[in-house]
């Protein structure tokens, strides 16, 4: 994509009703704008970092056997009542309101009782069983205070996923390989080494939920960490008896600040029985479904990756998740033959199938790679006067500032592989 | 995809209250489930239809250099008070609901007001123009009734495109290669030789408006066809003046039904100037900006496509929008040999890129069939006894019934081909 065509702009400085790093930074680099407090649209920059991280999540949730659907924002009220979550004292979050002939309708915070629900349509017997499916959805959520920028809104992407099975060995069977996707995901967006399966309480049906803390300053929550076991303990179920059965020690575990990135959750046979959702087993018996869910709120994930990599100098994004993997910037742009060399290096990067954004603006050379680092492009590449006499690349890495002269060729190799490797 | 895998189940009945054509086998087929009037999940076969269509619709807007991005569902009261569009009198669409500090909001019905406040961020003069950007959104319209399935819904997905430009000039320029755009994506859409361009009322700042009509019985809007000037005139512009204009006599039009699958709409300055979104030109004066809007309902054009194929059998996807462009369907699911070679043809298909839905289920051969003329896959391959002796597979497609004899690699070639053709 050509920077000169990108309806978007940068600006220096902050905006001053936004308390969070992620989206002052990514309000700055024109990733997202804000509607009203919590409530981001995601431009085209923005975007192309959702469908990145979507893609990299659905690849994993297909590879376990899920199947991608959507379900609606709108919510029947009768529904939720069966469930006892339509009262208000109950879930806090509902945006609620009525069609023209006063039905009261709600608008979707989750859909474990809708998909629940449908499922009844399509479960008999043991034979149409286990089903997994999943969405990525927008979800509405009415919170009282929305200051985390993308992290914690009143209108965000979440991909869920709902697991249904007929007993508790299956169930854990897919659960299990639930939290090693989980696990592949937050690696290949670039939080592996920082993400911890956390052990959590587990509600009515298990001892533990499982949820997926990233390390983070800003995190609203406190895990204690065990390194070396690679795991994490939320507080609620912090004691003796737990420490015990993880076999861990107290004096083993660091207090440390994370951002839950995912969860997953055994409902057991519950809602199943709240809502009908049964099945006949070889005998013949009516038994009542297993039901598991898994959730990665996608735009929470994107603003964690901000908040974690950013510099003083702007965002830093993995490559599995950038927007463009290569960011080739024009220092000369009123040198004809350096912007025939830049345009045909963009043409042949998109030839190779390498996605770059092209800084072909009329702009000076320090505010060009002001905004370079500002977006936080993997590969900058730059084409100055000296390009063209060389024949060599300047190519910085935005992760680490390393910067090296390379050819053409070992530019588009390198870039195809990279490409290649992140699907 | 394999079959036995699949979520969903086809049934026999139609549910008892839809009246629509496309809902009833829609949801016979699996493709979606009802979750109120007018309000439907999109299940894996349907998902793949939805994200056939957007992708030919996207590339179109891509190529006429449209910049895709999402905008909010959320809505500022205060914005749409700004063009008097907030008032339920002048729109009777709105979902309202409250933030729990008592700050009213509303749910996005349509999004002019908040893409072009927006702008104004990032357009300062007349070398910041044109812009040209558009959505896939979630549309909630509280509409009263919702008879028409997924052609008329309260809460539907619709691709919405705005064009900034400097003068009337341009924007006509631009104006008329989304009309060149539209069509192609209806004649791709295999809607081409059914849909009218039609001329309609303007509204302030314009003599007319244009809707793209799609020829069908079910159609809402009454039109007047002139089929050899393929042009279309909507009722409420149909006077002898505008006949004139047109150059088309009376009697040479057709009283048609017809179903709206897009429109187009210039404004003029008129919202640019209630927003106030102005550019400085050459010399400095500020004017306003001039809006047009674009949109095609992508799931009322995958209703629509349902009415205008179906047969009494099910339904007929054209192949650029099928959930899949070739279906195996195994006869006899108990023959080993038979159920290798299946297996074996089903993932060289995969292996030459090509989306194949496999009917591995353990079932009647006629319950396959008729399944397989339900779901509407265009070319459907069947593997029986006879299929190993001969080495000839029976293709048959959807759309004629016609019945072919090929070799497997014959139907590789051809399946390839129709695949890279479809993008």
């Amino acid at each position: 994509m050509r920077q000169s065509q990108l309806f978007t702009k940068t600006r220096r400085e902050a905006p001053k009703d936004e308390e969070a790093k992620n989206a002052q930074l990514l309000i700055r680099a024109g990733f997202v704008h804000k509607e009203m407090a919590g409530v981001y649209a995601y431009l085209p920059l923005g975007l192309r970092v959702i469908d990145k991280i979507k893609r990299v999540v659905r690849e994993e949730m297909d590879a376990v056997g899920g199947q991608e659907m959507i379900m609606t924002s709108l919510q029947r009220k009768e529904l939720w009542e069966t469930t006892d979550r339509w009262n208000d004292k109950n879930v806090d979050v509902w945006f609620k309101s009525e069609l023209k002939n006063g039905t009261e309708v709600g608008f979707g915070w989750s859909h474990e009782e809708p998909i629940t629900d449908m499922m009844k349509s399509y479960v008999e017997s043991y034979r149409d069983l286990p089903k997994y499916a999943y969405q990525f959805q927008t979800k509405l959520r009415n919170e009282l205070r929305a200051k985390s920028g993308i992290m914690r809104g009143r209108e965000f992407v979440m991909k869920d996923m709902y697991s249904y099975n007929t007993d508790e060995a299956t169930h854990k069977a897919f659960y299990d390989s639930v939290i090693e996707a989980y696990l592949r995901i937050f690696d290949r967006a670039g939080l592996g080494d920082r993400t911890f399966l956390t052990v959590a309480s587990g509600g009515a049906f298990t001892q533990f939920s499982h949820e997926f803390q990233t390390l983070s300053d800003v995190g609203e929550d406190l895990v204690y960490l065990h390194r070396e076991k690679k795991i994490a303990i939320n507080k609620e179920v912090l004691t003796d008896e737990v420490l015990a059965q993880l076999e861990v020690k107290r004096e083993d575990l660091e207090e440390v600040k994370a951002i839950e990135v995912g969860n997953i959750f055994n409902f057991g046979d519950v809602k199943s029985k709240q809502l009908g959702l049964m099945y006949k087993d070889e005998s013949g018996e009516e038994k009542p479904v297993i039901l598991g869910s898994y959730g990665i709120g996608i735009t929470r994930l994107m603003g964690t990756i901000v908040e974690v990599f950013a510099d003083d100098k702007g965002m830093v994004w993995p490559e599995a998740v950038a927007p463009f993997l290569v960011h080739i910037v024009s220092l000369v742009p009123n040198d004809p033959a350096a912007v025939a060399y830049a345009d045909s290096l963009y043409e042949d990067l998109a030839k190779a199938g390498v996605e770059a954004l092209y800084d072909d603006r009329d702009a000076r050379a320090g505010e060009k790679l002001a905004d370079a680092d500002l977006i936080g492009i993997p590969c900058r590449v730059v084409v100055g006067k000296s390009t063209l006499e060389s024949g060599k690349l300047e190519v910085t890495y935005r992760k680490n500032g390393e910067t090296k002269l390379i050819t053409r060729e070992e530019l588009i190799e390198f870039a195809t592989s990279a490409t290649v490797r992140h699907g």
